[in-house]
């Protein structure tokens, strides 16, 4: 089992009037069936190609060679991107620790940001991924731009063919046409695998392989999650059927508009800011869906946690738990002779992150709050495939409860249309 | 004006049935007058130290010495401390670039961070800040007994009464115990300012020192900000006052039971999660209270827009804007033919982030979403003290019209009291 997924504290026998009844429960697990039988048909006839991602070899092959050759001519390597096309690879980067060459995720067009960076860096030993599913996102093109005018300054005008890659999907988009221009790689991003759903392609593996990291192993928990969702039996059991009910129903009969995801490990840290965009774009629409948020433990013990416990309940939470009791450096009896301090002492840090976590989550539930858990049996690149892919099924199968498309973001259109004419009616040097 | 405050578009005469009726915050600006001439009194008594602390300035002469010391002899600066004690020195630090020595904030208690970030110092060079108001917080004493192993270890026994200086408030704490044991400075924290209050004390103002900062220039900002409402001249347009009664009427009449804090400028990332404690810690008490979220422009455009557009309309927005049109590198229009492009082409990376943060403002507007802009005259010290005062004030008058105290947290102890049983009960080596 890669993580347990513990949900008895999300049920009103439980927790009493904020958790979900047996019944309820149970009546929408049936509900999914449907899905689940799309899910099966999709997977048949590889018309959702996220499901036939996890036991795909060939492309990393090809994509170990892009890697290989960044790792061998770069110290540094940015990766330009936004939402989609940067959460999944920065998730997967937490996991590598200090990497050469170092990976930048630069997501925003904050003119002080980019300028630090620059300056942080040997543009002649500095690579350039740019990631773009639709080849035209504004904030993207303009970083790219900017920091082809800055390699073309620093390190002369072939730097642009030689050391930008890009991801787009086929078509003449903006960003095809730069490519095409400057000579520069365009690797295809596959138009039916959506942005937030992307992190098992080659948008979240390059990243990973540059890293160092074993990106056949983050397929691999993948596929073992998709295949017993797949597999179907005892669906009240499997983790992203039975999550999705409980969000459901915990929103719909007990008012939960908020899913908090409070991870107990810092390298998860950035796999929940995946997770919210998954989860708000993904279910956003129509007037329904729920908030979810990023809490980490054990810093927002003492940040949000008063109001999780004593605020309106008004949220369901998933704490997920690391491996960590027992690890970490001790703490050295033999500095203190404080009575108060004696149940520290003679432990390891991680054991005291690991009584914080169960603490928190057992203190919520005790405060009658729904709350479940997830805990991983390590914290690798199997277990956050696992993680994605279970957050993934999840993610559809709920919008299936819903009533919404999973895949599509309609109402984003709106603020770029207008963003666009802004840009148009600036002043300026502009044509 | 160090800040605009833009309110029109939170009122139900400009974003339709989710705004506010004109009357309701009109009654609601009424109902705080007790809160303002509260503060009134309290600060004419000197009675919350938090509202002298603006006009202070010989406390800064003793710290800045402290702070000469820390630059002179390290590399290195390690701030131990959790929630309060890390939040405001973190976002004051983010204003302040490449700095020597180099600051970092642990707050977790991650054993995986603990060693990846001690595997960069030189200990010999690298000082130690521990901050925990009550003197007795779990994590940062764990963080600080392990720090102290280490440094014996790596730089000799002296190194504990030369590298360490604390805050804590006076009294017999375990911090306390530690200093005089190990012979290490220990500066007081008021106990009469709350950890989420006391970013201008010396816990937020030593970290801006160290760092190169103006401290003076962040309380000359706070004390503009607060002068205002003291005077307490039209609280209708006062800003803190008018985000108060919005944020609460928004809330019950409404049912915008979240506050989303959306900047658009990076270095305001940090200061988006103090005000997320400060605001939940604060108002999250009795089952009451709204869920402050962060959302950071423009990325989140690309994560969270949907569901903020389309989703249930549960929120209130805080978009703060940086003044950043016509700044950050040029779009070099030689560098592309394509007619798609022509609105990026001549402009400057931040002529977009200004296009975008313009256009989300809007967009959540014209979808009659509630939406305020604070917009900022510059980032710097005084723009950043004058918003962290805007908030703590709003925070108190909203904790006023709510009927809830703003400077408790009671519900945290219950997880405490639970960690410190499980640590009891671990196995191990500890007595």
């Amino acid at each position: 089992m890669i993580y347990s997924h513990q949900i008895e504290s999300c049920f009103d026998d439980a927790v009493g009037a904020h958790g979900l009844s047996r019944d309820a429960f149970l009546a929408l697990v049936a509900e999914t069936a449907p899905a689940v039988q799309r899910l099966r048909d999709w997977y048949a006839e590889s018309s959702l190609p996220l499901l036939r991602l996890p036991e795909s070899r060939d492309d990393l092959r090809d994509l170990e060679k892009v890697a290989a050759d960044c790792r061998r001519r770069f110290d540094d390597v940015v990766i330009l991107g936004t939402g989609g096309s940067s959460l999944g690879g920065l998730s997967l980067y937490a996991l590598a620790g200090d990497t050469s060459p170092r990976l930048h995720f630069l997501e925003n067009v904050d003119p002080h940001s980019f300028a630090a960076l620059t300056a942080r860096l040997a543009a002649g030993r500095t690579g350039i991924i740019v990631i773009s599913k639709s080849g035209g996102t504004a904030e993207t093109l303009t970083q790219l731009l900017c920091c082809m005018a800055w390699l073309k300054q620093t390190a002369g005008d072939s730097a642009l063919a030689d050391q930008i890659v890009a991801m787009a999907e086929p078509g003449g988009s903006p960003l095809r046409k730069l490519a095409a221009r400057y000579g520069f790689r365009v690797l295809d991003h596959d138009p039916k695998v959506g942005g937030r759903f992307a992190v098992l392609s080659l948008v979240g593996m390059l990243p990973a392989l540059i890293a160092g990291l074993d990106a056949a192993a983050v397929r691999d928990g993948a596929a073992a999650v998709l295949s017993e969702v797949l597999a179907g039996d005892d669906p009240a059991s499997c983790p992203p059927v039975a999550g999705a009910a409980l969000a459901v129903g915990l929103a719909r009969e007990r008012g939960a508009v908020m899913s908090v995801m409070f991870p107990y490990v810092d390298r998860l840290a950035p796999f929940a800011l995946w997770y919210r965009q998954l989860w708000a774009e993904s279910l956003g629409k129509d007037g329904l869906g729920t908030t979810p948020l990023r809490a980490m433990g054990t810093v927002d013990q003492h940040s949000q946690l008063q109001l999780y416990l004593d605020g309106p309940a008004d949220k369901m939470f998933t704490v997920i738990m690391g491996p960590s009791a027992g690890t970490g450096p001790l703490i050295d009896p033999e500095l203190v002779d404080d009575p108060a301090l004696a149940p520290l002492l003679g432990r390891q840090m991680g054991d005291l992150l690991d009584a914080c976590q169960r603490a928190t989550a057992e203190t919520l539930a005790a405060r009658g709050r729904p709350v479940r858990v997830m805990a991983l049996e390590a914290v690798d690149e199997r277990t956050l495939g696992a993680l994605m892919m279970h957050f993934m099924l999840e993610t559809i199968i709920a919008a299936h409860l819903l009533g919404v498309d999973p895949f599509d973001q309609p109402a984003v259109e709106e603020g770029k249309v207008l963003a666009r004419r802004y840009m148009q009616e600036m002043g300026g040097s502009g044509p």
